[in-house]
């Protein structure tokens, strides 16, 4: 006997076509994977004339996304954006079909919702293609560490500034040049602002606190900082310092609750998120029994992105059958989002100052006085009489330091302060 | 209503201590996450008299695994070794108790008879910890990639041995010298042979080509080579060419079987295997969709191989209340294994010739007839009018590369061949 499951799918951009392609010709290997056949009843699109290639026949085109659904046991949901979207996946959890998503956009605005409206009907949301494409982020996250304390998450999730970020570092590049390249090469959005100022690594940043925490967290509570602001100047400091800048989604866990940031970040060229190159993702997890764990892959394009969805889908299949869906469970007590001012973390700071006797001593006591420690200083000369002074502090709380760089800004030896970067790691 | 699920703990050494701990100081957290008070029932030792501290109180530590078994919901197996071991999981998987196993050795031999009598049974065999320590990636192979097609996963899964290539890499150190250095800080065995020859990662390639390919696979059927053989001069050509040695277990799918090895390999520097230092495991895997997936984190440790254990026992009880066990399901018709003879891989080669005229060509012409195409060849002059030859050839079988090696060597202006080794990555 072969049970068969009915599969739609909303969306058939790149992401959905790949997965119809996956549906069809590997058929034999997902029903031996999942116990049952996964038959593609429906693809929802808007412009139902166009033809989509050999793995979308044309009679399961359809605009109808509501019978779509009401026909399916499984909805696969790739169309983005919050509407239509959030009433279709609504619809299908509401009659009990399971829902794979990529949409973080969504999650990271109504996640906690719908994960409750899943679980109210006794079916699953599942979305590991919503984070870092193809790297398997969240099961590890929710299942693979659930005896553990997950204490801090740091992700390189977002291919297109990590590629920039990657390529000024090789090059010497400035940021337009380097942004020019990537938009020619495709890496880029015709308006890249999601990337390059850090909202989808935001939404991602929530999306990955959510399931670290137990807790449902938005977008809206994540400080974002884009890379518009990274010269190439800094670039070439970092080098000299054998440091690394990238845009990080940090996620961090206190007694006081759930600090969530997305800035540009300096990092040792020892720490393994400094070896991912290019547009690759990467997930940096510390807990605390586990230690320092990291996750790697291609973060973005259609068939990695199909992997994710797929292995949702075969699990979602299994559960079913099983009658034993696995929905995300929030903790019952949210837990607070902080306010970024009381991360704490390391400043780098880059000011220009009079090259004279007892300017650094002026500035030490600055720090000294905002309680602010100072790990390292170092003082290059210019020819005109100036000096650079670069200065990495100790950890303290943003709040310290903010107040710190205003007061050293206040100065009249200070003639500016050309860079004030965080850094991460040992 | 608060639901126990009674949890005996077979072996109390480094790891065992460890989840003991965790199943005292986070009670309240793995009920949150298991929907089950996880309560420690009995702690089965060899010598029940000495003092194993707060988290195991005495009137638990017994000698009488039967009755500990037999009372126990849950199972977690750490005495390590064939037997008694084996003899206590399978009493345990027969009575319908799910076992948590960081066992390699046992899994590496028993694997696929286990797993069977788990099914059977509708018991969990888990067993994260026998592979790379904390690092989650049964789960992902298992799980995260059910809806793709896994074809090699290559693995640095013995953190002494990358200790020591690391170690040679970082100072130019010869093998004993860091071997007497990584045993001084605790690194090695007392008898390191299960490490250095290979064994150890052995044991878990099987492991790995048995989750990743879905049917059983043994420690006899790969082909070990360990570190002995690796020189000071062999570690230094590999950093002239921008190269580094670490020790890999090798398991990849072809149409006619899954071929599994475990060698000295050569990677480029830019590859991110490279990037993992010091004793830190890392698996490195490609699927046909999702690409190129790495994960990384410790390979040992009391706390971290503990974080995998509890991942594993929360799971567990999860499944066990909602009555949906998730046995390893491995497949009907069993993959065959190939000899290494069939591999696939590049050769680095190092030689040292008679530097004459012809001697290149003449070489040259030796790789040609036996089909082997060379990518790169390199001739350094010595002082003495000998020279070393330095060849990198394109893929090819190892059957036909031994080959090639075998008619080199009987060249008149051939001296020697000092080093043959195998080439990953791109």
């Amino acid at each position: 006997m072969t049970i068969t499951l009915k599969v739609a799918l909303l969306g058939a951009g790149t992401v959905g076509a790949e997965v119809a392609r996956i549906l069809t010709q590997d058929a034999a290997q997902l029903q031996a994977r999942s116990g049952a056949a996964l038959e593609l009843s429906a693809v929802v699109v808007r412009d139902t004339a166009a033809d989509r290639g050999p793995h979308i026949p044309r009679e399961l085109v359809s605009s109808d996304a509501e019978a779509a659904i009401d026909g399916a046991d499984l909805v696969i949901e790739l169309m983005g954006g919050l509407e239509p979207a959030s009433t279709y996946i609504r619809r299908a959890l509401s009659r009990g079909a399971s829902v794979v998503t990529g949409n973080k956009a969504l999650l990271a605005e109504q996640g906690p919702e719908l994960f409750a409206l899943a679980a109210e009907n006794g079916a699953e949301l599942s979305f590991e293609a919503a984070v870092a494409g193809a790297i398997p982020i969240l099961r590890p996250l929710a299942e693979s560490l659930a005896g553990d304390t997950v204490t801090k998450v740091m992700g390189i999730v977002n291919g297109s500034t990590n590629f920039i970020l990657d390529k000024m570092d090789r090059e010497g590049a400035d940021l337009e040049a380097v942004m020019a390249e990537a938009s020619a090469l495709g890496y880029l959005e015709a308006d890249p602002s999601a990337d390059v100022e850090g909202h989808d690594a935001a939404a991602k940043a929530a999306l990955l606190a959510t399931l670290a925490f137990g807790s449902g967290f938005s977008i809206d509570q994540v400080h974002t900082e884009g890379i518009t602001a990274v010269t190439a100047a800094d670039v070439e400091a970092a080098r000299a310092a054998d440091q690394v800048i990238k845009l990080l989604a940090v996620v961090e866990r206190s007694e006081a609750g759930v600090l969530m940031r997305v800035h540009p970040t300096l990092i040792s060229r020892e720490h393994p998120l400094a070896a991912v190159h290019g547009a690759f993702n990467a997930v940096f997890v510390e807990a605390q029994n586990a230690g320092e764990l990291m996750f790697y892959g291609p973060g973005a394009g259609g068939a990695p992105t199909a992997s994710a969805v797929m292995g949702d889908l075969v699990m979602a299949a299994r559960h079913r059958l099983a009658g034993s869906a696995e929905p995300t469970r929030l903790a019952a007590e949210p837990i607070a989002a902080l306010p970024v001012q009381d991360a704490i973390t390391r400043y780098a700071l880059a000011l220009d100052v009079a090259d004279a006797p007892g300017v650094l001593a002026r500035i030490a006591q600055v720090f000294a006085d905002h309680g602010v420690s100072i790990e390292a200083m170092r003082q290059n000369g210019h020819l005109d009489g100036a000096a650079e002074l670069r200065i990495i502090t100790h950890a303290g709380t943003q709040r310290a330091l903010d107040a710190t760089v205003a007061a050293v800004n206040k100065l009249d030896v200070v003639t500016g302060i050309t860079s004030v970067m965080r850094v991460e790691g040992n």
